[in-house]
């Protein structure tokens, strides 16, 4: 059930089957079915999800409305509120499901008890913040620099298979652009 | 010389005098002067800095030939280009001082090797990354939201002496607003 994420943390420390076994049991499994929340705005996030198979996105409500995609999370990817999840104020964001979508939680609590007794899992973690921070700067970078045409370019060539695989709207709106924009954006090829 | 630096490690985890003497063999001393670069376009950034005393910014020339302003750090920031220390790629962004600024350095190879020594500073990274992945999820937030003068307010609000120490047209930048929209915000008071 949980292979993914031992697939990943493989991938960043070396465990022996029993500290498998022990981290595992730190984690809850959650299948969630297409539109479901896992956090909604005045939440208190308590929890981070790492997507096992699906597709999460995590967005806030505009002053006018719209509603303003900041991160999808596909399989391997963790997700949460890193404010609210931290600080335990209530949350501006939403985190609900594109797909029928399967994740492993960790709720802040478990996290504390996991590093407590495993302190070589500060490495798996500390790692996977610092890939999040690298693609966060280079988001930020792109939102400030290139055109809706260029956004668009650049994120079909890195994640070809994605953009086919989320509605246009919800693409629109992580690229920032209005959905007729996109629209022509692609008609044009 | 590494007060700063041992206070800061200090609230996250607790070290021996022996220890913290081990730490601070991995750093090095540098002092910049105003405009001093420690990263240029083009470079693999190798180091990762954090501010004793001064002011970095990290910024990037845009297709246009302005500079944009990604990143600033103030005493007890730490600042890189995660992308390019992690993937070892040509960087795209320039780091300098904004004044005349003391970092403690803290080279890849350096890194590896006190984590190595020292696992238990895994904790403290991981803890830095996290912070970082909050502050830049609510930055991408405002930016992707809120109007200039929103934003404006709302950094001030944050980091009220801050707003006075830097140069109006870098604060410009970093809002992604033009100069003159920032003169006529902050003439409106």
């Amino acid at each position: 059930m949980f292979e993914p994420l031992l697939q990943h943390i493989s991938r960043f420390v070396q465990l022996t089957d029993a500290e498998k076994d022990l981290v595992m049991q730190h984690f809850t499994y959650k299948r969630l079915s297409k539109k479901d929340f896992v956090l909604s705005e005045g939440d208190v996030c308590a929890e981070s999800y790492f997507v096992l198979q699906g597709l999460l996105r995590m967005y806030f409500i505009k002053d006018k409305g719209q509603n303003q995609l900041i991160q999808f999370a596909l399989e391997n990817w963790w997700i949460t509120d890193q404010t609210s999840l931290d600080m335990q104020k209530p949350s501006i964001f939403f985190i609900d499901a594109v797909e029928d979508t399967e994740v492993a939680v960790l709720s802040k609590k478990s996290m504390e008890e996991l590093l407590a007794a495993m302190p070589q899992m500060e490495r798996y973690f500390r790692l996977i913040m610092q890939r999040y921070v690298a693609a966060v700067q280079m988001r930020l970078t792109y939102f400030l620099d290139q055109s809706a045409e260029e956004r668009y370019r650049f994120f079909s060539k890195l994640f070809p298979g994605f953009v086919q695989r989320i509605p246009q709207y919800m693409l629109a709106s992580y690229l920032n652009i209005t959905p007729e924009v996109l629209s022509k954006i692609r008609a044009k090829k």
